[in-house]
C-alpha cells in the first residue's frame, strides 16, 4: 500500500533545496495558486497564509494531504473539498507567537513604544511593569502553555483561565464561567484562544468596563475576539496590544492606530526566525510517515 | 545606647505619609539640597538619584546614615565624609532593571520599536527572535540573576560569565577571562555589571568586532561600560537597546539616536511601578535595626 515514491509539493525552490536530502520523495515546485498539477500529489505544503482562499478549486482525486504552516484554520472547513486532508502547523508558531505577547506587553509596561517613538529626548517618569501584577492567560493550548512559560519568571501572579475548570501541578486552571468575575482582579488580559461562536467578540464593551482603570489586553490570537469599536471606545482607560486587528489588514487611516494606549503589529506572531526550522521539522516527520504507511499528524480535517 | 526615639528624614511628605505608622520614629522632610537640619539625624533617605552631587558638604556631627533608593553607587566614595555611613538599595532595582532588559531585547529582536514608529503601516516580514539564540549574561549580581530567572522560559540558551568560573545548580558560570573566546558564538550580551576600572568602555570596538552580524548589545549597566563612539561606528552591523548611555543625559543632536539598529531609554531602569513597596520595605527594616540597636544593612560605605 506504501508508495514506491511520495510525490510531495513545496512551495517554493528554498524548499527545494532544504528537502533535497530526503531519500524516496519526488519534490515539485507547486504555490497552490498556479493550477494543480495532473499528476497525483500526495503531500501539498502549503505556502505560508491564514487565509482559506483558493481551497474550493483543488480536485480531491488528484491531492491527499494538504501542509499547511500556520496553527489556525478559521474558514477552512466551509471551503476545502471532501477526500483531501488538511494538516495545521503544530509546534511551529506556539513559541514564536507567545514570545511576541510578551513582547507586546511589556512594551507597553514599560512604555518602550513610547521610547521608540520620542527618540532625542530624555523624557524620564514613573511607568508600569509586570511585577507584582495580576496577569490573566486566557487559553491553556500551545500559545497558553508557552505564556506561562515566558511569564514564569516575572514575578507576576498568573491566572490561568481555559474552557473547563480543573488543577495541574501549577495550581488551579479557572473555567471559562469564572472569567468575568476575574476581570476586575487582573492587571493584564492575554488572549490565547481560537476564533470560534463564543470567542467572536469576547472581548466587548462588557468585558473592558469590567477590568480596572490602565488594564491591557494583549491579542494575539484572532482580530475578531476583540471588539475593535469598544477599544476606541475606551482608549485612555484601557490599553491594547495587539499582532491582530479587526478589519485586518487594519487600514491605514482606522481611528485604533492612534487611540490612545494602543501599540499594534501587524499579525507577525509566527514570523520569526523560529519558524523555517520547525516547519521543516514538521514536514520532514509527515514525509517519513506517509513513506511508512502512516497517516499523518495533526489532521484537523479530512 | 539605643535612642528613645529614631530621628529620620524622609524627601518628600509622601514618605512622611507612608511611615505615618512607625512608632519610636520623629519623622522630617529633607531634601539633602536645603541646608542640614540643626538636630542630629539618625537615618536621611535621599531623594532618588544616582548621582553623587550634594554629598562632600553634609556634616558628619550631625549625621548617621544615609539610605540611598538607588543601587549604583559610583563616585560617593570620593565625595561622602567620613563618619557618615551609606547604605545602598539592595532588592529595589534588580527585578525591575533586568525586565526593561528584556523588554528592551525582546522589542529589538521583535522589531515592536519599528511597529511603534510605523502607525497606520501594515509592513510585514520575519524578524529575530530569542528562540533557540544564545544570550549571554555578563554580571552575576541582583540583576544578573533577574535577568536568568526572566529569561528562562524563552528557549535561549543561556551563557553567563561573571567575574570567576565556577558552578552552581544551573551549570557552568564562565569567568571573564573567557569572555572575548565566548563573542563570536553567541546572538545577545545582556550588560548586568558594576561601573569599575575594569568595565569602563569594555564594549569597544574589538568587543564588538567579535560579535557576529546582527548580535544585540542590551546595556542597563552603566553608560561608560560601552564605548558609544564604537557603537555609531558599527551601527546596521551591531544593534545596541540601552537604559543608560555616555553621555548621559543623551543630546538630542547626539548620532547615537539615529544609528541603525539602536533602541534607547531614558535610564529608568528601576523606575517602575515595583519600586515604592520595595524601598519602603529596605526603610522599614533599616528603622526597626536602627531602634533595636543593631547596625544597618547594605553598608557601602562607612
Amino acid at each position: 500500500m506504501t508508495p514506491r515514491t511520495l510525490h510531495v509539493t513545496v512551495p517554493d525552490e528554498g524548499w527545494v533545496d532544504s528537502l533535497a536530502d530526503l531519500d524516496g520523495v519526488d519534490l515539485t515546485v507547486w504555490d497552490m495558486v498556479t493550477p494543480q498539477p495532473d499528476r497525483h500529489v500526495d503531500l501539498a505544503v502549503r505556502p505560508y497564509t491564514t487565509l482559506a482562499d483558493g481551497l474550493a478549486s483543488l480536485d480531491p482525486s488528484r491531492l491527499s494531504v494538504i501542509q499547511s504552516q500556520a496553527l489556525g484554520y478559521d474558514g477552512v472547513a466551509d471551503t476545502l473539498p471532501a477526500g483531501i486532508t488538511y494538516c495545521n502547523a503544530v509546534g511551529v508558531h506556539e513559541e514564536s507567537t507567545a514570545e511576541l505577547a510578551v513582547a507586546l506587553l511589556l512594551a507597553s509596561q514599560r512604555e518602550v513604544d513610547r521610547y521608540a517613538r520620542e527618540r532625542g529626548e530624555w523624557n524620564r517618569h514613573f511607568t508600569g511593569s509586570l511585577i507584582d501584577r495580576r496577569l490573566l492567560i486566557l487559553g491553556a493550548g500551545g500559545i497558553g502553555v508557552q505564556l506561562v512559560n515566558r511569564l514564569d519568571g516575572f514575578g507576576a501572579e498568573l491566572v490561568r483561565v481555559a474552557r473547563h475548570r480543573r488543577t495541574d501541578e501549577r495550581g488551579v486552571i479557572h473555567g471559562q464561567d469564572e472569567l468575568m468575575e476575574l476581570l476586575p482582579t487582573v492587571d493584564a488580559v492575554l488572549l490565547a484562544v481560537p476564533l470560534t461562536d463564543e470567542t467572536t467578540s469576547l472581548v466587548d464593551d462588557d468585558f473592558l468596563a469590567r477590568l480596572p482603570d490602565g488594564a491591557i489586553v494583549v491579542n494575539v490570537s484572532r482580530g475578531k475576539v476583540v471588539d475593535t469599536d469598544a477599544v476606541v471606545r475606551q482608549g485612555g482607560r484601557i490599553r491594547l496590544a495587539a499582532d491582530v486587528t479587526d478589519p485586518e489588514p487594519l487600514p491605514s487611516e482606522h481611528a485604533l492606530w492612534l487611540t490612545p494606549g494602543v501599540l499594534i503589529s501587524p499579525h507577525v506572531g509566527g514570523m520569526s526566525s523560529a519558524m523555517r526550522p520547525r516547519i521543516e521539522a514538521v514536514v520532514r516527520r509527515q514525509v517519513a510517515r506517509l513513506l511508512g504507511g502512516l497517516p499523518p499528524e495533526d489532521v484537523v480535517l479530512g
